[in-house]
């Protein structure tokens, strides 16, 4: 259970309904998922967060499926499962086939991997790697 | 300064030297980071990652530069400094733009702060996420 | 499930009991939240980490919702789902207002990512920092 | 060293100066530190995270001495030296006092070691703190 | 819910029962949990982790159960709800004895809050330590 | 850096002190490294600390080196480098041979590996791991 109540459409101010109008717009969907639902409870942080995905996650010098993998990766490191979940079933809408999945799995993993080797180490940077 | 001293080709085993050998073919240079030198104490784990690195960085379904990305943001939300540091240095070895690095530190950030959010508002899971 | 059983007050040892007692006093309600019986199955770490919490949350430089606020974050940032229930409830109970707790996220939110946007670049501190 | 070059007032864009100057504007002072140089290396975001910034650490609900401490909290979880150097500076400029420094260490301490305890148990979150 | 679908013995491919298989002989049991079932839609990926965990988790100069009070202590630290419950498993099946717990839980606590006390008061490595 | 000034023997309060003396003698050396004396700008939080680390670090049901093992588990976990130096120290002044601190590398690292595949599939864990 999230510590404030979900805000349906029907409850919402006119200003949460106007976030939810263009997140519908924009998704081609009427599903509101529950992250804007909660986020609703404060209108500020909903419309500057939605303004700040829309532009952060649109094409650009990188495609959006890709985005959705680097927020994977992210998302899986802090530990965040409704992060994980959601953005994979984003990843996965924009194209990632299971193969770029299995191999995204494989990335993942190794990082973890070698962040914990480098840290148990404490290895030193490289000076060719402050070049 | 690292836990254990680095061991330099010089005065490296035969395994180790090994390891050396196939990290300057496939990178086509004499460098040799001290990621390696260090791994190398224990030669059986650098042998394993070295393997390992090679098979799941390699040309796949994902490029190798949207690989680099992805070990990138694992890096930053593990706070590995030396992990940042050689994984951005290899990104921009295998291309990486500055537009497009500007926009994985967009992602990035943004993922780290959603991130926080949902984890605040602990929201539970859509269904529609688990389907 | 737990990874130990929790203990209820009936089955508990005397030593047991008598943090159970200091915490309903103290807390002036019978209610004895599943951290404490977790931790009961260790009756020195439950005693210790007692003290400790009285000790550190009571009135002092800080109040104790401010206090609150603090251990949220810490507990977000740990992704540990029970600590920011716990302590949710708990700024509520000393006081936090709606308000409060719509800018508490979003500085958590503004800090998670500045945070990675710091990371990502490894920027370096200023002098000016450490004087 | 950070992984792009810092961005001097002297060197700067049009777009970049602006920011410059609002930041010295709003803390009084010509110095700007290292985070917004490197920032600039990304335009749009160094105008996104000032903005956010500015909107999100103003006195509001709570007061701007207890934004900071809440961001130190974060910063420290995330293992950000810089951002923990930073706000530990923020924070003193606006008026924590050594007394309040030193209960905000202790809650910071206490809360990792109950974050580890939660976590270590699988302790199940209470349904009164769902309410 | 996995993010993929586990896969069950009689579902499965040859490579990936072989891997099952010798889970089952290795451990002298005929179940598999879900880890290497969500893994197996990824062959490559449980072939290299089943092999790799054999090789790493064998008793050498650490003992086994030593083994796994290390991975809690991991994956604790990683808030990896899964991976907690099932070394803690794999721990009592090795024999970690409920004193021995007791002060896993102790010493886990103990690093997380000077973790947080030293990454707060930004204490620089003794020179002693580097020697 | 620290954030406050290291407060030497001969500067201390009589209450630093008496922690002071009984690290020496405990340790039978003169040297106390940056932790405490960093620590004891709140010397409430030293003594505390002190009677804590003494406690849980002494030989119980699991010997001191072992402990230490956990610890740097921990402290590499949280990327905290000064608790990672320290640690190591101190595991090799109990005995750690440089077989052991390769295989304590080699769980860490693979344990990494291992929560970062079980986070990105998001495995739910198996009934019989809660029994």
């Amino acid at each position: 259970m999230s510590t404030v109540p979900l805000i349906e459409y029907e409850q919402a101010s006119a200003e949460v309904r106007a976030v939810y109008d263009e997140i519908r717009a924009s998704r081609k969907t009427d599903f509101i998922n529950n992250f804007w639902k909660a986020l609703a409870h404060n209108p500020d942080q909903l419309r500057r967060t939605w303004d700040q995905i829309r532009a952060v996650m649109a094409p650009g010098a990188l495609d959006p499926m890709t985005k959705e993998l680097i927020y994977i990766a992210v998302s899986v490191a802090n530990g965040c499962e409704y992060c994980t979940h959601s953005h994979t079933a984003a990843a996965r809408a924009k194209g990632m086939t299971e193969a770029q999945y299995a191999e995204l799995l494989a990335v993942i993993g190794l990082a973890h991997q070698t962040n914990g080797l480098v840290t148990t180490l404490q290895v030193e940077v490289d000076d060719a790697f402050k070049a």
